[in-house]
């Protein structure tokens, strides 16, 4: 009985060969690629953290957050202008407008930005902007949409698809590379599993983290919230996938604003300010007993 | 705990209006909406049998193909031009040659064809070609490739995604409604599940055929090809997605022909056309005993 | 990097030696093993059906759904003295009061019965009163209970586990088989998948009867009402697995009786005799065709 | 349409009343029952790690494993004396010999010890050995062992089923309590998901444990082990087990010793004695920082 499609890790050197760690000979080592979004660095001795809002909601909104996270230590600023959303009919994000008020945050904050580009003709306007792209977990096997990305010089966050396996995954960032950009950072967000719906949206495979770096040389982080859609694990499962070896972590971040109100997009997994300082903090306690032991050692 | 995300078909009326049954008054009924390809009816009392390759890879191989699944009886012919591979560096397919060799086939057999479109920039240039359009499963949620499909004025057919819930393939459905197309006739490919890979390629998921007659009036058909990825299977469950309700049956067929080779794609679930002829005679047999009871009832 | 505990169907003449097709000589062709129960034969050229209600609640609910079932034309009688339930606190069946009952439902209508046993110790007792024992999804792995229902020189009727894997099925069925006895029927009752619950309680899994059929000379039916969960899906599933070539059927009837009230355990799924009488009605047509078709072929 | 079967975290206080956090008054709090099995107490404020051989193979190997994770710092030792296994005609543990092999073990190192019972017939005999009683994956829903564990008054060890819901897990556990045992702990060992096999055995599902722990008081470990079923994964799984909140870790240990050899069973999961250091190293510097965090507070 011979089965169609049945690939494994063994096929990897053959489906994406520019990032495979066993293809390229510079990258025998262990050594992750670093992959660099202004001035923030994937990849390097600290997990860096990426948070902010699920959705641009509003110029009060998002700079509101956009100051709570820049306090709390994130490095980066998250935020989507414009939204995959299940339904049409449900509110697809300010689109360009989303991007201005992004704009007005980096200055503000000094955060550069990561925002979802879902279309490839809007990907030289969104790359306008933003100085990483994202490419979502519904377009990970959008394969125009990552040429464009590939073509467009910008560092790109590429999530897991729901269902996709590692061979997939990869071979969707060989798409991207295939185009000469090897900026690519990967992010685990939950995988579908019949416990889904039960008590967490997702299942987070935290496995994955050092099989993609057996495998490739691209830093992969964790999107925690996406991945369990419960605001109370969100910090659980931060720290949980910076102890499994995550090169830093996606986070939806909500908090009261001026004329607040609750996030319209998946307010049930947004966590506020307060718990992203403890990640912030779990993150620093675990370098600074690195440094005690490599002291030690010396 | 309240989990982000969590629908159930009691959502649907929100989520997808333009095609839920219990939302359209003129659906209250357990009638489905005749879509039609050309002459082909899709939801009519008779299945709709789509055959083909899995992709145009020759003017040879594609014209022998037609003949071959026309002369089995199938109403329509199916044929990738683009292909969506996981790996950047396999045949991507012919592209606009391939949409010629199509149109030749069509001429010279009579068949109306159905194709993928994987590109809202190339929508146009299909419909150009192609009576109907395919969105495959990777592309199910790329919604701006499906808000193109629905202002193309074509029929579309739209796979299911790999790890789709229900109301995520309704709603991708009310993305191309929404733009005034209800020429939309859904297909059931086969899901993943934990069993994947082990005796067959996904997991077939018949029951959500009746499960798609509750909730909208579209038509519903099955690809026994992907479902199974194995070739001795899928006369069996074409037999079976019948006896379970489809509407029709969209199947890989491989043959030999003047410079025959073997498929360069999935030649693992290509059956040969005496197979598919099988299929067709199931399909007669049905229709037979149908017309004898209601004339028994007279 | 290497995986603790992979298996796959090239594992099978080492997991299972007894019942593989590759390994015993005498089943190189694809001829199934006929077992025998009582008078009923699984594996022959009719498939068989059993029905009766999920669990033995009265005497008279028992004796009025055997009454039915023998009606419709089913050959065997199904239903449950010891139920196995999520909760301890829910009804467990009236255990040995229910095999009485059984038995009674025979001596009036002839028809031999199947039920549950989910404890080694009582094994011989329930093989006192069955005419075949069933192994519950539940138990496909309690080896003990496999080793003692092999003893018991009874034929078994074996579950697939909710995520039993083909290799980890057939590997129970040798525990089965390595005491002597060969007198095994498969069951595939649904599995478990990231659908489940949202319009279907498990995952009917059709594609596993061919795959077992290349695997062993064993028999293989389906359950289209624990797969379903759904009492208006059982009759299409059921012609379905006929279609795909199942060996038989085990379906859950429940019907109006004197001192009539709905099952306690799973009425959803339940269908009524009428319902029943169709899918014996599809059987007898696919006879009938299969002998024209023979009769045309002289 | 309704499903049979479908049950959710709401159907939990009619499901498991006797441990269900909603259910006991006494436990509205947020605190963990405290599971004592000999000197070891589960669900207290340090995780308890339990190592050791996954199967007794030999006198001189499970000592040699037992002083290795004593001298490491483990509290307590694992060992399979009767061992579940996919054939039967495969190594199915020393039995007997295998307890007197585990008291030894005990005697010398004087760490309590764990051992799988999968007999109901064989609980007593186990319980005179064993300081815990281990319920595995495959009988997890085997209801008369559960019954007999919880009769035999020893505290048990009871692992999720491969594709168990939460509901399940736990209505298994109150088959236990309700024979008026409470002495119970539950272990996540990973799940059944597409994804298996690719990269891991199972997939580790860590949010599970903050979900336990909001429905119910009982503590709850993981065996990062079988989850992922590769050895350099184990690490990085238990140091996330420990930030997720678990309360405590189940891990299998290899090491030379005289007579030295692979182990039979599940060796490629199986980490050394220094990895095991490194797990305990990493428990300690929490529990320290816990205790600055606290002084500093003061």
């Amino acid at each position: 009985m011979s089965i169609a499609g049945n690939v494994g890790l063994g096929d990897l050197p053959r489906i994406c060969p520019l990032i495979s760690r066993r293809v390229q000979a510079s990258s025998d080592s262990t050594e992750t690629r670093v992959v660099q979004a202004g001035p923030v660095r994937f990849g390097g001795a600290r997990p860096v953290v990426i948070a902010g809002p699920c959705t641009v909601e509003s110029r009060e909104q998002t700079l509101a957050v956009a100051r709570a996270v820049k306090a709390a230590g994130a490095e980066m600023l998250r935020g989507g202008a414009f939204k995959p959303r299940t339904s049409p009919h449900d509110f697809q994000g300010l689109g360009i407008e989303g991007l201005h008020i992004l704009s007005e945050a980096r200055r503000e904050t000094g955060l550069p930005i990561v925002t979802e580009v879902m279309d490839p003709r809007l990907v030289e306007t969104v790359a306008e902007y933003a100085d990483m792209l994202q490419i979502g977990s519904r377009n990970m096997q959008n394969y125009p949409l990552l040429v464009e990305a590939g073509k467009s010089g910008k560092p790109i966050l590429l999530k897991r698809g729901m269902a996709a396996s590692l061979c997939e995954w990869l071979g969707a960032a060989e798409y991207i590379a295939k185009e000469g950009n090897l900026e690519i950072v990967l992010c685990e967000r939950g995988i579908k599993a019949f416990s889904a719906g039960e008590y967490s949206r997702n299942l987070l495979d935290l496995s994955v983290i050092p099989a993609v770096m057996e495998e490739t040389f691209l830093p992969v982080i964790v999107d925690p919230s996406h991945s369990t859609g419960v605001s109370n694990m969100v910090e659980r499962a931060s720290c949980a996938a910076i102890a499994f070896g995550s090169h830093g972590l996606l986070i939806e971040v909500a908090c009261d604003h001026d004329g607040a109100q609750r996030p319209i997009c998946d307010a049930a997994q947004a966590i506020g300010p307060a718990t992203l300082c403890n990640i912030l903090r779990f993150i620093d306690s675990r370098m600074e007993s690195r440094i005690l032991r490599k002291a030690h050692a010396v």
